[in-house]
């Protein structure tokens, strides 16, 4: 690792570029942001944060703007950590395996995944092996839109190693402690901190994000016109049980108070969560990782999901619409005249020979 | 009963158009059609139908047309039947038993409901104890927009009365036959027949209704687009099985095979059901008789449905989105600042108030 680190931030909605700006805040690093569709205005106007805690700032620019990793790379790299912040689509038409690639140097690369969903770190593992990978659980409350951000709830980051403890590699301390130095600010401008049992932790926010994220999305309301017409028992409580069921069956215990904690925290708020806006704004959403994941966990240790499984099944059916309609995948109405039982197969297979 | 028998059809929409033109056929009775919206248009222009069994037809006008029940109820009563086939959403703004009140004359009047779902026959018992509630099942293909009728799949329709055997009136085995004859016309342009078990006929159809219905509302595609995400163990399947649960706990048996027929029904059709119609069309959808009654019973008999609960809950939000976005409700935000637990108590309050 070099003296002054390298961090590269892929990823420039309100978590990526809270986190850029409070890396870069003291100067103890070289940072590198990744801004796709907006470069030309970032490149150009610089981003103009609204925060909570950094204040009023104009035309801020990270060390180094790029717009792809492999530039990045090329130009700026190897780097000592990559912060990924984008959405997980491992549905959709881009992976993050692959979104990251470049920026990878095996010896060199610490990963820190601060992303929603349960087993996003199994695809990284299959395609970086010898890495190491961490969580980032992020509680932050931030938005991005033509180059301004909105920060309003502290940057509250948790993290730690995805590995159990058996599993680590024996740097994985040592590149966590060092993370925490380098992002720490002072006088409390963000709080980041190692937690020794992220799946716990990342099945605990699941609770919320199952029950809520998918609710909203398929009711097409926010989560509290959700309580309003059907309260919480009919479903937000019954797809939190099941949540806490299946990480149960993995050995994770989860107090049943959490469901009261998540069921008042956006008390009087019409809060509208991720999953509910990209519906509405037409989308793909994380429901892999939000909902597949853990259904996939939930068959092989024998749990019962039946709400879950309907969510599922329903945000799979929008999931569809929106990548045809999106151009991603197109349904020639000819291929689908026989026997409905096959129409999965046939799907599947189409996609599969176009995606190779 | 005069000799020439009076009706009136309620609804002018693809079903009701279809049934009021069945039934002037043969100029066996006189015919009253209420016609709300398109009144105007169709006391000018007349009805255009594309029959698959009338052919062409342009212009074509009932005996009367009101566009009104009570209009209707004045002029052209009293009616031997009352055919009512709009939609029925007991939590929308008109009751049925309000659309029907003035053109009831208790021994005079038989009410033909030919509507989906369960349990729409009490509302109409306790608005109207003396006189005879017919269940209309009507297999019919048609639809109706600006005057003109398209009409694909014959008109096929059972009647049967809702009431057991032991509660039905001694005329009730009169009437039914009686609009058999009045209904049948020749050379099999129509079929009508008497159903001596309607409610099994109604479980069965709503094993249907209630898998599909939902789901294509929830998701926002086609049936066929449904399958193709998701096949239909998923989702339509645990639906189905649910409402035959139901069923048997009323003492209504459905073979499981119907699970098959339904679901290859639209095989290659890419067909939307009346619900998905409606959410994308911002219209009110029938939940309440194709899920929250056939639910209120589960509960009852104790039957656990956790796939049709979650569906009912989706469905709840949605509906009363489209409440709000009609004008019908209002959602006073400072009304809703405090403890969630009590918003659906709230909701329901404030509704009372304004329905009285």
């Amino acid at each position: 690792m070099s003296l002054k680190p390298k961090v590269l931030v892929i990823g420039s909605g309100g978590v990526g570029s809270v986190t850029a700006l409070s890396l870069w805040w003291r100067q103890r690093l070289e940072v590198t942001l990744i801004v796709r569709s907006d470069y030309e205005l970032i490149k150009a106007k610089g981003i103009e944060f609204h925060s909570c805690s950094y204040g009023h700032i104009e035309g801020w620019q990270p060390h180094n703007l790029s717009s792809s990793v492999s530039d990045a790379a090329r130009d700026y790299g190897p780097f000592d950590y990559v912060v990924l912040t984008t959405k997980n689509i491992p549905d959709g038409p881009i992976r993050c395996e692959d979104i990251v690639r470049d920026a990878i140097t095996t010896g060199v690369t610490t990963l820190i995944l601060v992303q929603n969903g349960i087993g996003i770190e199994k695809a990284m593992y299959a395609a970086f092996p010898e890495i190491t990978v961490l969580s980032g659980v992020q509680l932050i409350g931030s938005s991005y839109e033509n180059g301004v951000v909105y920060h309003r709830g502290a940057d509250n980051l948790s993290i730690g190693d995805f590995a159990s403890k058996e599993n680590r590699s024996s740097k994985s301390d040592e590149v966590m402690k060092r993370f925490v130095e380098i992002y720490q600010n002072d006088d409390g401008l963000n709080e980041i901190k190692i937690d020794n049992d992220p799946q716990a932790s990342r099945w605990k926010k699941l609770v919320y994000n199952a029950a809520f994220n998918a609710t909203s999305a398929l009711a097409g309301v926010d989560n509290t016109r959700c309580q309003i017409a059907a309260g919480t028992d009919s479903l937000i409580r019954p797809a939190m049980r099941e949540i806490i069921k299946i990480a149960k069956s993995e050995g994770v215990v989860i107090q049943p108070d959490v469901m009261d904690v998540f069921c008042h925290l956006g008390d009087g708020m019409f809060y509208t969560p991720s999953m509910g806006i990209d519906r509405k704004k037409g989308q793909l959403m994380e429901i892999e990782v939000i909902l597949g994941n853990p259904l996939a966990t939930a068959r092989a240790n024998g749990v019962e999901t039946p709400v879950l499984d309907t969510l599922y099944a329903l945000l799979r059916m929008v999931q569809l619409d929106t990548m045809e309609k999106r151009g991603q995948i197109s349904i020639d109405e000819k291929d689908y005249a026989g026997n409905s039982d096959d129409y999965q197969r046939i799907f599947n297979d189409k996609r599969h020979e176009r995606l190779g």
